[in-house]
């Protein structure tokens, strides 16, 4: 009989090169935190997980790392009950902590389910490589082959800051609708993919406006989306569906809180709405979904707390007829691994997942994975299907090991402000 | 590596003894039909599920015996798509076919998930004896060690209609509060349970009610539930809740379809209404959960097309502040055993569960499961944790291949005609 009972975890914060990608808060700085959870079993199988690196998810997983050991990795619902002060009805117990950013405000709670979705994966992958089964297994088993991601599209420099530390690559910069369109090209040679986003609120509505429809033009049939980040009031959201809604696959996060989207909703003329913005977490569905909100719904396993839970948010919106997507953030190969083996049971994932991972040249696994049509094969080796490379992740910690404090916490308006000593973040709604 | 491809899938319809319990469409029948399913992968490990065995449910159990050989038990989210007619979206691509009984109005998806529910038990219990976990570790581990269960009382004679075969028990009648409070009484004594719920929509509710309060005197403390299937108007409801609110712990379907549930519950003075009647399918959750029409839903894993569609409906009750409970219908050990490894691992599960086992003196298990100080311990031994005994099973089953056809399908209202020949099923609202 397999002994699945975790003996050690591994935490290993690294710092991955990330292009100059801009939006509304401000730009990616050259380097971005992030995690890799390794969780190993007393037979000595390792599993893999990575989540967000930012020093309150650090501090939150190194606490949690200290309670693993005994328990077996088979044991994912008692990972929320380690993690800490949530109760057993999965609700809070403790106030917010507001930690900034895109993922609207933030608390203790958000984190800690971004922590424990990092563990979880890990757990699995470790569970999955100790039966000989993959991830999608012991989620209840693949409904799809393949996976289809979109490509994400952003307004970007050609290089970081004069004088600011980071890594080159060739995309150059994108900064109106014929450098996004050429980027959306290139995407299309390298990766194949048949759906694109773009990430908005950077320039006034009528400049990404004219980029989505540049795109229309270059890939007709092609499905579009727009992402201003909440950047924009209820009017001027209604301006842009009213423009755009004939192009639009849906359009993400116009304008910022829940009764506002669903303002915008009602008088959308029909042009579906998505968030990753007004609800992140299971509290805040109720609202959205009898208000009509949003009419599709990008999870996101670090946001949503796991592979499981992510198949329940799935299931909830299935039950209210809400669509799913899926949304992502600077990641490595461990956590597309992660997307895709989940996104590849859920039934009702109808949209192409959002990935930033073409923008990441760096990795910590053995292989980079690949797109082919803008689609990936679901793994179906035991576990996440994925190998880490040790020199290459060393390298990635010692940048952080070596880092001055300046880019273990994301800011994306302290990044902005190396270029514009003046800038912060724009009050919503911005335009 | 393990094989864990179904090679072959053994179905045996069995009728088991049922005391004649009553209920508002007349009382059950001496032997009450139940399918127990076999799926047996390459490996030569046999998995066990018990489901309803009308002869619907058989005609659907047979059509997909013959199409799960070739894949693997661990494919649970593809018995859906092996069942039939179920679309990607999980929604029902047929139309109605009432069916009669006390599961409301039912629908040829409602016959298809209740069949679902047994192969994925089955291949759930075949898939950790593979891999020698328990179901619940499969489940993402239990969060509790032994599981609540609560007195099922019921109105009864002490035998069936003179005439009729069946079995004999010594539990005798229990026809006025006296005989509910003995039989309550008995439970306590045999199994310690310490949560009641009396059977009502039997005798007019004033009756009921002295019942109830018989009990609530008996018994200081316990929480206590009535059921009486819908039986009663609004106006009824609220009165028995008027009267009632301060002895239970919810009224269980007191009226019949969400709208009437919904004025009851808006009027019943905070007296939380329970159901598993107005809501028995995903699509019945959105009009029910946001017109306040249940507090507390009652859970059946028959019902909801397996185990871990019953999680993801406890993610849905958790996320609208909805409770849950488990209903049960007449059942042997292998589904007490699946219901108490779903309910190990369902967080927000705060209500004692339903369960007809005590009623059942028959078994096709080598050991009957105990029920101590009204818990049942989570089995840890791998899969469900039961044996089957084959010579109990051939027992059961040789009785269903002699009956004449009359028990094969559950037909309270038939069975009543035995005793009272002019009895139909009553219209609701029967008061």
């Amino acid at each position: 009989m397999k002994d699945l009972t975790v003996t050690e975890v591994r935490l290993t914060p690294i710092l991955v090169a990330d292009p100059p990608l801009l939006n509304t808060q401000g730009v990616h700085q050259p380097y971005t935190p992030r995690l890799i959870i390794e969780v190993v079993t007393a037979d000595g199988v390792t599993g893999l997980g990575e989540t967000y690196g930012d020093t309150k998810y650090l501090e939150l997983a190194r606490s949690l790392a200290g309670r693993l050991p005994g328990h077996p990795v088979s044991d994912l619902n008692g990972l929320f009950t380690l993690a800490g002060s949530l109760d057993t009805e999965g609700h809070s117990t403790d106030g917010t902590a507001d930690v900034g950013g895109l993922r609207g405000v933030q608390t203790a709670d958000k984190l800690r389910l971004s922590v424990v979705s990092g563990f979880e994966v890990a757990c699995l992958d470790a569970l999955g490589r100790a039966l000989e089964l993959p991830v999608h297994a012991l989620l209840g088993g693949k409904v799809r082959d393949s996976v289809e991601y979109s490509a994400y599209l952003f307004y970007r420099w050609a290089d970081h800051p004069e004088g600011v530390a980071g890594e080159s690559d060739d995309w150059g910069a994108a900064l109106d609708p014929e450098g996004i369109v050429a980027q959306a090209r290139r995407f299309v040679a390298d990766h194949g993919f048949g759906s694109f986003k773009l990430k908005g609120g950077v320039f006034r509505p009528e400049e990404e406006i004219a980029a989505v429809r540049a795109l229309a033009e270059a890939f007709p049939g092609h499905p579009l989306r727009l992402d201003p980040n909440g950047a924009w009031s209820v009017e001027t959201s209604l301006k842009v569906a009213a423009e755009l809604r004939e192009v639009l696959e849906y359009l993400e996060d116009p304008t910022t809180g829940t009764p506002a989207m669903a303002e915008v909703a009602a008088r959308a003329g029909g042009l579906p709405l998505a968030t990753n913005m007004c609800v992140t977490t299971f509290p805040e569905i109720p609202e959205a979904f009898t208000t009509g909100a949003v009419q599709v719904l990008l999870s996101d396993h670090h946001y949503w707390g796991g592979l499981r839970n992510t198949q329940q948010l799935a299931a909830l919106c299935r039950t209210f007829g809400v669509g799913v997507s899926m949304h992502s953030n600077t990641h490595l190969g461990i956590s597309l691994a992660a997307m895709t083996h989940v996104a590849a049971t859920v039934p009702n994932l109808h949209h192409a997942c959002d990935t930033h991972y073409p923008w990441q040249h760096e990795e910590v696994l053995t292989e980079r994975l690949t797109f082919t049509g803008g689609r990936l094969t679901v793994p179906d080796g035991p576990g996440l299907g994925v190998t880490l490379d040790r020199d290459r992740l060393d390298r990635l910690h010692r940048r952080w090991l070596d880092d001055d404090g300046s880019m273990r916490d994301r800011d994306d308006a302290a990044a902005m402000r190396r270029a514009d000593p003046a800038w912060t973040s724009p009050a919503v709604p911005r335009w």
